[in-house]
């Protein structure tokens, strides 16, 4: 099979293509180096079934001539850095919503018609309903990142109703674990490190969020893909989970953990206090609590390896480690 | 108080446009001409009070020019032929979602703040439950129009959390009446024009939408606008209503009426006879049952003066006239 991962230079897409070639697909990865770095490329590099492509997906006819002779299509570009959208309004427009067009489009035009994409939590914005289910409905997303996802969401129903796709859409918890390249744990190490008597957190720490480790989140996806496709057999379809695992995690675990692997890993003698700020929002168009029903995909028979708070620590403590063993210095 | 239409030369637009010229209003109409007609604004050209701008929404310095100073933005323009964006998929993402997305950055540059949108039906796809009410999940349009509705409608969402704006989103019906420039009555009568013998429907004639009357609709947005805006003070707020009639009517009370009005209108001795094809679907991407929950707006008090039947025969013997009073050929 030949995959070809939209944003493969990136925090989830490199680990993916890592998984294709280690079980012989050709993977393509395409991606802009906004957000992706070449580096996380490293163990794909040397394998002869493996392709770096360095275009934008703005760059239609690029993707055509690129994405031709598919048979997976795997999108995750996109500007994950959701705290963006709230200064520069069009940066999501551009490379989430018309970005997802021309993939689509792209597959339309070289008769490509299979897709996993990632969607987000946020789309639900603030839901009144927890955990959330997939039906749930109204969706008034409160960021551009979460009204973007909602548009593509929309766009890959069209083509597939319009241009025969067979597609499985995702909605992702908080995706955390090595590549990650920013978010909540990534802010907490940066602050330890400039001072690490203490962690000084913004809001009240009562925030709380699905998490998932990036393991689970290819896994996730490619179970469902798996599922789907035999359950649909050559027809169109258009398939919707939530990608989550068991529970929710607040910040002040995010933050506490975060100190404790800390210490650890610098043997430091005592654990750096944690102080909590007011206020349960971080940023304009954060939702403070979300809370991810992934009851759908477990029907299925899937169930991710870890739970919320289990996925935090193991991240907590990669992102550490590769941190603390790199050559870049956190300063 | 100074309107701001888009697609203000267009079928609702220029209707909009006279309602508020009579109350006193001073009203700009934007519309790039593509689909509005300058004929359309004849009864408004006269009023010192009115503005024409023939400019297109994708020039987003044009938007922000003439958008300043405006206290409420109607924004109507869209690809209003659904069927179209089958064909050219970028139609609906150009002129539908981009445009959307420039009108209401143009308000957030200009600091202007107050909007009412038309969205529609379209956006919840096959629905599941009928009638279908504001809440319902999950929404996946099949069409590009209706992707592209959903996609302005989270942007909408994302503006009003991100820049303080007051918006009410509406998800409009059928909308028929005078000015309509498109749909299963204009193609109806083209059909009895060319041959007044026999009305030959493509369907089976069982597919039932939700109609409203142009001139409800007007209503029911001014309706809405004042109830919200006084519920809410000068808050920032979203809110999301169908607008819809009572009822339902299917294609062949469409067919059914059109041959009736148009024999009258032609004072023909015998009704032309209706013959129905086979299948419920139009064209792709069409959804052959709606039927819209309009209960949220009626509970603050409002309700369509014609229902769906009432409304669809009142707009047939509307175009029929202006088709046969005007200057123009059918043929």
């Amino acid at each position: 099979m030949k995959v070809f991962i939209t944003g493969g230079a990136g925090f989830i897409g490199s680990q993916m293509a890592e998984v294709f070639l280690r079980e012989g697909h050709e993977v393509v990865c395409y991606d802009n180096l906004i957000l992706g770095k070449r580096e996380f490329l490293k163990g794909c590099e040397q394998n002869a079934k493996f392709r770096f492509v360095e275009a934008d997906l703005l760059d239609l006819d690029r993707v055509v001539a690129e994405i031709a002779g598919t048979d997976l299509v795997v999108h995750l570009a996109a500007n994950s850095d959701i705290s963006q959208g709230a200064e520069k309004s069009d940066v999501d427009l551009k490379n989430g919503t018309i970005a997802t067009f021309n993939t689509l489009e792209a597959m339309r035009r070289a008769k490509v018609r299979n897709l996993l994409f990632a969607s987000t939590s946020a789309i639900y914005g603030e839901a009144s309903k927890k955990p959330t289910p997939e039906d749930y409905g109204p969706l008034f997303p409160i960021s551009f990142y979460g009204a973007s996802k909602l548009a593509c969401e929309g766009l890959v129903s069209a083509f597939v109703h319009n241009c025969g796709f067979r597609a499985v859409v995702f909605r992702f918890a908080n995706i955390v674990g090595p590549r990650s390249t920013h978010g909540a744990i990534h802010d907490f190490i940066g602050r330890l490190v400039k001072d690490s008597s203490v962690l000084k957190v913004l809001g009240n720490g009562t925030q709380q969020k699905s998490y998932l480790h990036v393991t689970d989140c290819i896994d996730g996806m490619r179970f469902a893909w798996d599922k789907c496709s035999a359950k649909h057999g050559e027809s169109e379809f258009f398939e919707c989970f939530n990608l989550a695992s068991h529970g929710v995690s607040n910040v002040k675990y995010l933050a506490q953990t975060t100190v404790e692997e800390f210490a650890k890993a610098r043997e430091m003698k005592s654990v750096p206090k944690v102080e909590f700020g007011e206020g349960n929002r971080g940023w304009v168009g954060d939702v403070p609590f979300t809370w991810l029903d992934g009851s759908r995909l477990e029907a299925l028979g899937w169930k991710a390896r870890l739970e919320s708070d289990q996925a935090v620590r193991e991240a907590v403590k990669q992102i550490i480690r590769d941190k603390l063993g790199s050559k870049e210095s956190f300063l």
